[in-house]
């Protein structure tokens, strides 16, 4: 099933280029009152979700995916956890190109050494909100990853289990200001974690190694890779991301991106492609 | 006014060494639904909810602090934020100790450089619900900080109004495990972002550039230091935290941390004070 977000707090259910509203699946959520929930509560409750979008599905009305402003598919992640260096080729231009190190060898250890990091929740953003660029003056470059959407709480999660904690998968756009600071700081901005467009449930990608991922700016491919090149796979980074904190359902784990980031201005228009998952189309403000 | 969360969600107003119970004033928030909100409704609505609790105190039950649980003030927070090196005499220290810098030359940065990082929501605990140690096997330090409690949404805050978004202050224990990762992975585990004992509300603390800061293990004083010291103050942290990305009612911003951060290990004791707010007591486990 993909599910995405679209226009004003709508869910739509996506059917090849159209998508239908089946904003009335929502019913199924319960209110909440102070203090509220810190797990996003459709993942939480994501089977009676998909039976309800089910039910709603076949009365619901369809409109071209073209039509709709694609929000972020997951509302309220309580972490935006990320990979810094997951493909060796990446780790390699970092290492030759002080544009992107600023000398600062952090950003040039493996990841077994250097940890994952964490962007703000603040960030998220979907395709249709765009990219503010905060710093104009300062190489900005998005990055594309897989993004492992977690479906069900735990911690300490081992390899052999890591799998059934995923809920899906989306595309992500990890967009980054190039400098000195920590990368929880620089990679926050608002609009600078574009999630999107679209949910897609793990049953349909079995095999999250195999996925082709690319990204163009402006028309031209500047990244193009296969997550079978993944440093840390899928199961890993969960096991990696549980041994040091708990997952919750609606956590998202950015998995890290391959060579060629390059940077972008106001003005651009940024393309990204996951197979089996579909197309982010983004604009640059 | 001084607000504290104890035992099962329940609302309290301190008054010397007792609290009372005014739970009954969050009925004043509403219920929400999904989307939730993704800043800390009880901050978004503080005054509101300030007003209720003296209308209900006078007739609220009253019991000895020392016979409930305290849980963090802050419930839901959208970001936790910190300095990582906000007095000069703890940089000094770091860069003259290999346990604490890990010869990574990010961890020794003047704080305008490193600028701020991230640690995770699911990391946030009260006094109360004590400190599980992640990783027996590594160095793992309580670090005593001022934290300032966000009340209103702002972007690009100029140091002359970042006080106007200053809803109140706390004491925080940022937990740190020492070794190679970013920070935000390394102090984000569960229960590693101590906050309490209460919010202190602005009006209380005029001048949170003046305030002693101290913290003792089982009895031993570690770190004793004052926030006048602070290389980058509490405007300063609003106006830089701003100027990459917006704060929201309830984000908390943890200051920084003074010289004398020193290892705890099960069966400890913690126990911090800053002056004005309160004194914090936390069991390591």
């Amino acid at each position: 099933m993909k599910l995405c977000r679209f226009d004003r707090d709508r869910l739509g259910l996506v059917d090849g280029d159209r998508v239908r509203d089946v904003t009335a699946a929502l019913d199924a959520l319960p209110s909440y009152r102070y203090p509220l929930p810190e797990h996003d509560v459709l993942l939480a409750n994501l089977d009676i979700v998909r039976a309800r979008v089910e039910q709603v599905a076949p009365a619901a009305a369809g409109v071209p995916l073209d039509s709709v402003v694609l929000r972020s598919p997951v509302a309220n992640p309580g972490k935006i956890i990320a990979a810094p260096v997951n493909y060796q080729t990446h780790l390699d231009e970092a290492r030759a190109n002080a544009d992107i190190h600023h000398n600062n060898p952090l950003h040039t250890l493996t990841i077994q050494t250097a940890g994952l990091f964490l962007k703000a929740t603040s960030s998220l953003a979907g395709p249709g909100d765009g990219i503010a660029i905060r710093w104009p003056d300062r190489r900005t470059d998005p990055e594309v990853e897989l993004v492992i959407v977690v479906g069900r709480q735990g911690t300490r999660i081992g390899r052999d289990r890591a799998m059934d904690h995923v809920a899906g998968y989306t595309i992500g756009l990890d967009v980054t200001t190039r400098g000195t600071e920590d990368r929880s700081f620089r990679k926050s901005s608002d609009s600078y974690s574009i999630v999107g467009p679209w949910l897609v449930t793990a049953d349909e990608l079995p095999d999250p190694g195999a996925l082709d991922l690319s990204l163009s700016i402006n028309g031209e491919q500047k990244q193009a890779s296969n997550t079978r090149h993944l440093i840390v796979d899928v199961a890993g980074l969960v096991e990696m991301a549980s041994s040091f904190y708990t997952l919750y359902p609606g956590d998202v784990i950015f998995t890290g991106t391959p060579e060629g980031v390059s940077p972008i201005q106001a003005g651009d228009r940024v393309v990204a492609s996951v197979a089996g998952i579909g197309t982010l189309k983004v604009a640059v403000r």
